[in-house]
């Protein structure tokens, strides 16, 4: 902040506006504002009161009611508060619509109001990529965790004691809270061979068979102490036509692929692309990034994707998700995705996902 | 579009920006940008193409990634396809950030980008407040299914069935699907007497316990078709101190009297100034607003709340929740929510929450 002149910057974290900085930097778990001086002061605005006082630290606490829930109003009042001199610059969430930005630069008339890319709320996301010791210490945990579930999972497949999506989908549900967690990270997609063809299947699981005749995926995370964890199992079942055996070996290829690249400071640009020229190769697309950044969000830094203006490079401490996949709306998908530490000596795979044949 | 002057309107439905209108007028679940010209051509730009095949209807369907997954170039794209004269008006979503306001404003140099409140996206969704006759069926049959299934879990909580929070809010998921639901239209919030203090408890559920002595909330809704239901029970279980009697009894009377105030054409600011009042002569505050509507999102217009800027009446064919609810960190809370229709004659409730004492 100060090597940018900003004296003042707001964070916001509310529905359709999540941003987890505000959780990592304040605790509070979610629904509030936070402001930060640049001479290292800090301030909560929350929803909820009774939950900022048992999770939250910051110098002081104001519910958001207070200001006629109007961040405008909280804005005022906290650069006062602060004694922020008029003329500063006080910078607000990237995200902000134009519209919402205009009425900031009416409000706060004696600020000057700083919205933009690149700016302190992307900074603290790229802080957020590389993940410190205790959270990765964390994340061994909620992988562990994870791994159980898998190797649940996969015993009870092959018992054959799901029927439907909804009841592998549920199990993964009842299971993440019996050891501990938050709850699943993100809606898990159980798809059974006639929904996995799609990308993320709508409805996320449904009373379908799962697990049947042909290829069903299973994309799951478990959030524990904030932190989510992200897989996807392939489930082969019977004889596979010659197109679903293709889409297999490709997608098990394209991972080995990834991993292996998987080195500090090479640009995950340069791994996307080259899982795409092999499926390429192949005449196959893959219609979704190669993989993210996971940690308080299920999808954050780093970007892993071709896309020409991902600059992202791997570095030590990065923890994030390797998910190709292949689909096909006859022969149905096949994805892997698995959770991989960047370490000094390489990549560690934290997760067990695999493709289960039943 | 034509009044305004606008000859092209994007409209977007992805992760963080979810528009409903993109489903409401071209049948594609999500994740896809929707280009409506004002001479009624219509093209949509889908992440998945196999699914926007199955569900979708447009002039034009062009996957996303022959855009290279930009918005900007599939927005360049279209203007040419739709033949818009440099110069014109093209609308963008008002949730635009300002950032990538500026980059369309850059990218789209011949044309003039409009990002604005009260614009398109807002028309279009006023005009979802208002459901139509086949709308209030889909709706009449998803409170039904939500009604078997309050009545359900009332059975079974006098049974002493369920004993955790995940009991419950994972029975809610089963049985959404059993009844051909596409599942829960947001996460089930089952909170038990520790946690029922927090207006939305985080985690949503955990294996503490639920409905035993104090109050307990569960707050959950179906998805049916698209449309989701929004209700909240409290479960009452022994003999409440007077504190919690005093909470209960509140919410009856607030509900009672804001169910009284519902008639077309009334401010639904009113109605909420009338309850926060009802509650301020307790000497008690509500932290969040007295409802909102429902429809293919869990939250849309009108809103129904206090703030000064709320100018929504009720009209004749809205759907929308009231759930007063008062919090306490010591004697927990409670909160009641139904989903009501508003018709010529006056109020529908369409569900039959209610606080249950076991």
């Amino acid at each position: 902040m100060a090597r940018e002149g900003v004296a003042m910057l707001m964070l916001e974290d509310t529905e359709g506006k999540r941003d987890p900085a505000v959780r990592w930097l304040s605790g509070q778990p979610g629904d509030a504002l936070l402001f930060l001086s640049v001479d290292k002061r800090c301030a909560l605005v929350p929803w909820d009161i009774n939950m900022a006082k048992m999770y939250a630290n910051a110098e002081a606490m104001v519910p958001y009611s207070e200001f006629e829930r109007q961040p405008i109003k909280a804005a005022r009042a906290l650069a006062e508060f602060f004694k922020i001199p008029s003329g500063s610059r006080v910078e607000i969430p990237a995200v902000t619509p134009y519209p919402i930005f205009l009425k900031f630069v009416e409000g706060l008339g004696d600020y000057d109001v700083l919205c933009r890319d690149g700016g302190a709320s992307e900074e603290i996301a790229a802080l957020r990529a590389i993940k410190d010791g205790e959270e990765i210490r964390l994340y061994r945990e909620a992988s562990a965790k994870t791994n159980q579930v898998i190797d649940l999972l996969e015993k009870k497949l092959k018992a054959g004691v799901f029927t439907t999506e909804t009841d592998v989908a549920l199990y993964i549900e009842a299971v993440a809270r019996d050891k501990d967690c938050e709850g699943t990270g993100f809606e898990t997609i159980a798809a059974g061979p006639t929904r996995s063809f799609g990308i993320h299947a709508v409805p996320a699981f449904t009373s379908n068979p799962f697990a049947t005749q042909g290829l069903s995926i299973l994309d799951f995370g478990l959030k524990y102490k904030g932190y989510t964890t992200d897989v996807t199992l392939t489930v082969c079942h019977g004889t596979l036509t010659k197109a679903q055996d293709r889409m297999v070996s490709l997608v098990r290829k394209a991972y080995e692929l990834a991993l292996g690249l998987c080195t500090p400071d090479f640009p995950t640009r340069e791994i996307s692309l080259a899982v795409e020229s092999l499926f390429g190769k192949a005449k196959k697309t893959m219609p979704h990034s190669l993989g993210h950044g996971i940690g308080l969000e299920a999808h954050e830094a780093p970007l892993i994707r071709s896309r020409a203006d991902n600059e992202w490079k791997l570095a030590p401490g990065m923890i994030f998700t390797l998910e190709p996949g292949l689909y096909d709306p006859v022969h149905g998908g096949c994805r892997l995705e698995n959770d991989v530490l960047m370490t000094e000596k390489g990549p560690e795979v934290l997760t067990r996902s695999r493709i289960i044949t039943i």
